[in-house]
């Protein structure tokens, strides 16, 4: 096992990289920057190294400081959390060049997981069902129009680098194309300097559902069902559950063994998600694969009682999972709430400041809050919004939500603004308390009409 | 299902409470002493009523008060939790009375398993095996010698109304018998105007370890497995675990189906627990039933899953168990240190004042935190000295281990003096890590020889 990891990261996901190192004994190095100096992940490490100023840039995304840390406190491993350099393939190169174990896939699977069209060709070879879309790339508005017939309107043009939504054009009707393509075509040259297009059909209404995996460097890939995180707004999850209420067991099973066979072609390591569009009738598509630990890993592990930071720890010293997939076990229902910064009645704007009071609720079976929050402490405005999420487990959805409901109740975070009165709102909603709700819901139906 | 409870208790287990309450839907009363006016109990019930002054005969124990309070507030039900009145068969029959449920077994039941000797004889008649000892009771020395005999030495001598170690005493040879009979008959008379005694072989070394049992009004009984509680300081609890170390699978089955046995014959109803002492040999003796929630109810519903304090408002409601014997299963190890405000290096003085600050652990698979504690929280000097139970589960008893030393190394009370640093050696004690310990081993081995 390895015996010393740093943790390129901050926030809930550094403690709790950092708390599952201390239990199996692996001592801890936090890195920070100056904004961080009394951040909780600062304090519970074994050792704590400065790595430069408050912005990102300067810090934890800057490689050269994160390595050198590392050296100097001879940790035989990092581990990136989400976020950050957590998908950055040169920084796993720098990591394997310096001999450093990066927890995490293979440099070159983050490659060519994170290059959308690439990652869509591995697929279609693989057999995983992907949006339909163009085969490559669409020299032409003549062309997209070609495609667009085949595929049926809705379609989305995209750009071939893009990101952020830039290059993007949802197109509803033919007579609309000509414009948009020429548009976005023009937009993708000017901010990634590549105008090369693809045009996608839209799959709507949809679910997003992502199947949770593991891989070790036996060959061994299991996966641990699913989540839905379809409740979205401006396509950032806000509250995640598992089992998903959408799918029947037939199309769970699919889409576990379809998850699996996708992460074996690729030859995939440690712990990963293959997330997809799933339409009305519950076919599935293979949207993206994220390549790290994700924000919502906590649904998995309570609905499976599986500790997967645990797993990627042992599967990065080199050790098989300690898990076969016949003894993956999906019991009761699991709810996670993402708790942010934010103002919803100030249209979500991010807030920050000192945490004057916190009362994190606890006790009862079947709740766990992971935060990196306490008593005085500052929120700094540098990094994302997300100051905590709470989870909880019932017997079935309806206890879940009533304790989830009981928890949001129960916790109080003063001095920032927060969005609790958005998630509460949303666990009193007909249409969440029915499972009735899609990738759109939120911001189509739900936000309209809601008043904070 | 019952709308609104009172809770006649406070703290952590009042807290713990009104959260089951509050994810059923049923609306909760606090009450409160003049002492708890800013408690967390008081805070978070719907209601809440102030019944009184600070000392406990004053308000928790004032059942004038408490049932006015349930009468002008409405509630159709009271939940003792443990402590206070939670075993009082007067304060369950006038409940019964005034037609307000008490949540917990019929007055009756509480009276036959409150008499030491007549549960004894209860359970001897329901074929559950005691402790050896004299039928009835022993008149003169010289019975009590031909008892002692009989039974082997050492032996105990107890007072029939006896409690709190009065009229007590433990005979090891025949030579100390005649002069520790009067002694104890003279000093049974004077606290308790009753000198009748009783004498019963010592079973050491003995294991503490008990089974929790949940009856509906159907005449359903089921067992939840056992509770190791062996590790004790002047006969309280101060770490539980389950399962045990020490029972064998054989054991443990004939222990769950005697205590089903034993709960069946007095026509138990709601939540109590059978405790046995188990000999070196593994024989089990039933030693007393307690007929109420118990401080370490957590650990079995970590270890199973099932929420106790919801079944009980469950059978309370006159619904059934929702669960069959055959569903429950234990899973995993689990592991309760009790953090008490108490000074360690100063023979364990209860300690009381304000937390200045506080930082509870939680996040990570497996842990939970009861507490009634806040930022700022005032420690009043009139109760018992528990502030805290921290819990943990793993896979295997290995991992609860370290869970638990992560969660204590985390957390944080300022302000009072506590015990932290007491169950952190416990958890570093080999004795303690082989699972090789006795109802005696804190007291006579482990104390003696640690330096605070």
């Amino acid at each position: 096992m390895l015996k010393k990891v740093l943790i390129a990261n901050r926030g809930e996901i550094a403690v709790r990289i950092i708390r599952a190192c201390h239990e199996i004994g692996i001592q801890t190095v936090a890195v920070y920057s100056e904004a961080d100096r009394e951040a909780l992940h600062t304090q519970l490490a074994d050792e704590a190294i400065c790595i430069g100023g408050a912005r990102a840039t300067d810090s934890y995304l800057n490689m050269t400081s994160i390595l050198s840390a590392a050296v100097v406190t001879g940790a035989q491993a990092i581990h990136p959390g989400f976020g950050f350099l957590s998908e950055n393939s040169i920084f796993a190169t720098m990591c394997e060049e310096m001999n450093i174990t990066f927890i995490g896939p293979k440099a070159e699977t983050i490659d060519l997981m994170g290059n959308k069209s690439n990652a869509r060709s591995a697929m279609i070879e693989a057999n995983v069902p992907v949006i339909p879309g163009s085969r490559g790339y669409v020299i032409s508005a003549e062309e997209a129009e070609k495609e667009a017939n085949k595929l049926g309107y809705p379609v989305i043009l995209k750009a071939a680098s893009g990101g952020g939504g830039k290059g993007m054009r949802r197109v509803t009707e033919a007579s609309q194309l000509h414009t948009l393509f020429s548009q976005a075509k023009a937009e993708s040259q000017a901010a990634f300097g590549d105008d090369r297009m693809y045009i996608e059909k839209i799959i709507s209404p949809a679910r997003h559902i992502e199947v949770q995996i593991l891989g070790d460097e036996f060959g061994n890939v299991i996966h641990l069902g699913e989540r839905d995180c379809s409740l979205q707004r401006n396509h950032q999850k806000v509250l995640e559950e598992s089992p998903s209420t959408f799918i029947s067991d037939k199309t769970r099973q699919a889409m576990g063994e379809t998850a699996v066979r996708a992460a074996k072609f690729v030859d995939y390591r440690n712990a990963g998600t293959i997330e997809f569009l799933v339409d009305a009738e519950e076919n599935f598509y293979f949207m993206e694969m994220n390549t790290r630990i994700q924000v919502e890993h906590p649904v998995t592990e309570m609905a499976t009682g599986i500790d997967i930071v645990k797993e990627q720890l042992q599967i990065a010293s080199n050790l098989p999972l300690s898990i076969k997939q016949k003894d993956v076990e999906i019991t009761g229902h699991t709810i996670e709430c993402r708790i942010n910064a934010e103002n919803p009645a100030n249209g979500f704007r991010p807030s920050s400041g000192t945490v004057d009071y916190l009362f994190l609720p606890s006790g009862g079976n079947g709740l766990r809050v992971e935060s990196a929050m306490y008593c005085g402490y500052e929120i700094p405005p540098f990094y994302d919004s997300m100051i905590a999420k709470v989870i909880t487990k019932g017997q079935d959805r309806q206890e879940a939500i009533a304790k989830m409901k009981r928890a949001l109740h129960e916790l109080v975070i003063e001095g920032v603004e927060t969005n609790i009165i958005f998630q509460k709102a949303i666990l009193n909603d007909d249409n969440f308390v029915y499972g009735n709700y899609d990738t759109d819901y939120l911001q189509t139906s739900f936000l309209p009409k809601w008043q904070p």
